[in-house]
């Protein structure tokens, strides 16, 4: 019988010291019973990646990308070849390999690559000799020979290309968390482990401030349709199954409800009313490298209009000066910024067949007396902008208005 | 008008941390104004190479080799990729290798790997860019793919390798002490920087416990006259060269005086004296991985022999261990170990032209009223076992009387 090859991921947290280490070690060789052939993808250790970035930054206020890569995709090498030491020390044959001695190949964009191909004849070989094979995550090879790194998150996209590459049943994301909640546990105690979410649902999360996984690697995994399982290193039970939409995925209309607190809003009021000006507004500010999240442009009267949008709460002194700029230039009024704003989102393709579920949200809100100040929606989620402190309590009420907290 | 190539290697100490890093980059490019094309070879920082290596035998009593080097090697292609960072960030150019990109190519043997070749089409075209070239020291790539290391000490091999395949003009090895001295300047207060030493004597005296640099590269180096320049990362003065044997060298009967205090005896008494007896000794205890060093079999007396020998004190209780063992096999008497013993040597390859130098040094002793309790000699050197107490006040008194202290 041929065997499967199941492809694992470990990041940083389940890999932080060596007693983690050992844990995972013992982890993987449990896998490796049930007779696959297993490909595991690691993080760097811990706080590795800060580290190296930090020396870097105390030396060069900006490091040049190439070198940046050579420094950074060392984290991995290491907890890669300690993770291989591991379990060669519990008596089982691994073999630790770089990004670019597996084939990652990738383009030229040092500190933010894409993967192009992989070639693993070296994985094949491995496995036939029946080693766990171990892949340094977040890496791969340029075309003109150079180490390049896939930027924050890349590890998950290293272990979904390679379980693309060699046709995996299934991709395993080990982390820190149990799975993908209906929203935050840490918030909502009635939040329960999602069994089972589609990608674009997850997508969608990912988005809005789910960061269980690099939203990257779950397009490739949705766009090659493999199944990817976040679960956790510590605790043994089956966690969330994230997979192509199909029908015997329950049907909700609402699969979970985000929250995030860090966003800050700014208006421009009295912007003249003409065509092009938004888009010029908002080209100025992208080129300041700010991330204009949600836009809301009020009705025009005597041909001016007020402007507001939301930043990166971090981002907001950047974008201010960005805004005050522009203002000026375009004669528009006075520039206003908020930094106690939260955003409030609920996620589901079930929204495309259940109707009045964005009535819903708003009329949950309003009977708490909380106001909505921005709304934005796409196909599969509807986001509103809300006062920071009635973040939790909004969170709460959708989340059992929404029915996620009571089923099993 | 050609430039010159010049190799330069900077040490672990010379980049302990960030600020000596600023340090070297600052010396690295006041170099660059000779107008040069540089290519510099870089250790790891400190103390990363123990680091790693504690963290390997933590998970694994006996890591697998080819593992132990991916992990090893990170800490070069740490240092090389910041410290191109920190000359990029004094607004010069600089381009960071590791080994494998430069083309050092070596033999399959993991953790202790030869040099075989160098190809180095990308440190010609860097030059070429006028770039400052950083290489990660200590490490290569086998033919079959894998990342290797040359062994501890191996960042002078690399460097030396380096400098031999570019033709570059001198190779110059930078570190926490201004050159060679006439003995250790932290023992014998009159020690005096050697301007010049020939490679044989050199060697002589890494072999006999001199510790700046590795023995293997200033054999290649011997082999192809490649020039060494050791000199101070710190302090700007010219350092010691170590060049092929050449009229202009000074004539001396004696170079230097080396003191090794880590040595430990022991001796096998009434060992039958049969033909193949010490060959069938020192066999098994080199197979224990003991270092064997000076040997002395007195005369025979009625078919019964002593042999003592000096090892590694830090090797003495597996030597130990193997010496009682085969001194049983082989029916011999007692075994007993002495761990206070210390090797002077006198080291010069005036000797050869030079008449009665051992015979000044034993005269040395006798006046001192130190007992001699080993004798071992080369073509250029001379080395005596003696009591560890007397070790200072010999080699001070050797220093004196072959005239090291007093000239310049």
């Amino acid at each position: 019988m041929k065997k499967h090859i199941v492809v694992q991921k470990f990041g940083g947290s389940s890999v932080a010291n060596l007693d983690r280490i050992k844990v995972v070690a013992d982890r993987i060789i449990e896998s490796k019973k049930s007779d696959n052939n297993l490909v595991v993808v690691v993080s760097a250790l811990g706080d590795t990646t800060d580290e190296l970035e930090e020396m870097a930054f105390k030396l060069c206020p900006t490091p040049p990308d190439r070198e940046m890569d050579l420094l950074m995709s060392t984290g991995e090498q290491i907890s890669s070849a300690l993770l291989a030491m591991a379990i060669k020390a519990r008596g089982h044959d691994a073999i630790a390999f770089t990004g670019p001695q597996v084939g990652i190949s990738t383009d030229s964009a040092h500190t933010k690559a894409r993967v192009i191909s992989i070639e693993s004849p070296r994985i094949r070989k491995a496995h036939s000799r029946n080693k766990i094979v171990i892949v340094a995550g977040y890496q791969g090879l340029s075309p003109d020979g150079e180490i390049t790194t896939l930027g924050r998150g890349g590890s998950d996209l290293t272990a979904v290309a390679l379980a693309v590459a060699l046709k995996a049943k299934v991709c395993e994301i080990f982390t820190d968390v149990t799975g993908i909640f209906t929203t935050d546990p840490r918030v909502v105690k009635s939040a329960r482990k999602i069994k089972t979410i589609t990608f674009e649902e997850m997508l969608e999360m990912a988005s809005l401030g789910a960061q269980v996984m690099q939203a990257r690697s779950i397009e490739v995994a949705k766009r090659f349709n493999m199944p990817i399982h976040v679960r956790s290193s510590f605790v043994k039970e089956e966690g969330t199954m994230i997979v192509k939409a199909n029908p015997k995925i329950e049907d909700v209309a609402v699969r979970g409800v985000t929250t995030n607190a860090s966003e800050a809003k700014i208006t421009i009021t009295a912007v003249p009313d003409k065509a092009g000006i938004a888009a010029r507004i908002f080209t100025e500010i992208s080129q300041k490298d700010v991330n204009v999240d949600i836009i809301v442009q009020n009705v025009s009267q005597s041909g001016l209009t007020d402007i507001s949008f939301t930043v990166p709460r971090k981002e907001l002194t950047k974008a201010l000066a960005a805004s005050q700029a522009i203002a000026k230039k375009i004669n528009a009024g006075q520039v206003s910024s908020d930094k106690t704003v939260a955003r409030v989102s609920i996620v589901g393709s079930g929204m495309r067949s259940h109707r009045g579920i964005a009535a819903k949200m708003f009329e949950t809100l309003a009977k708490l007396k909380i106001n909505i100040d921005m709304i934005s929606t796409s196909e599969i989620s509807v986001s509103c902008i809300i006062e920071e402190k009635h973040a939790k309590k909004a969170t709460e009420a959708l989340h059992t208005v929404f029915g996620l907290g009571n089923t099993k």
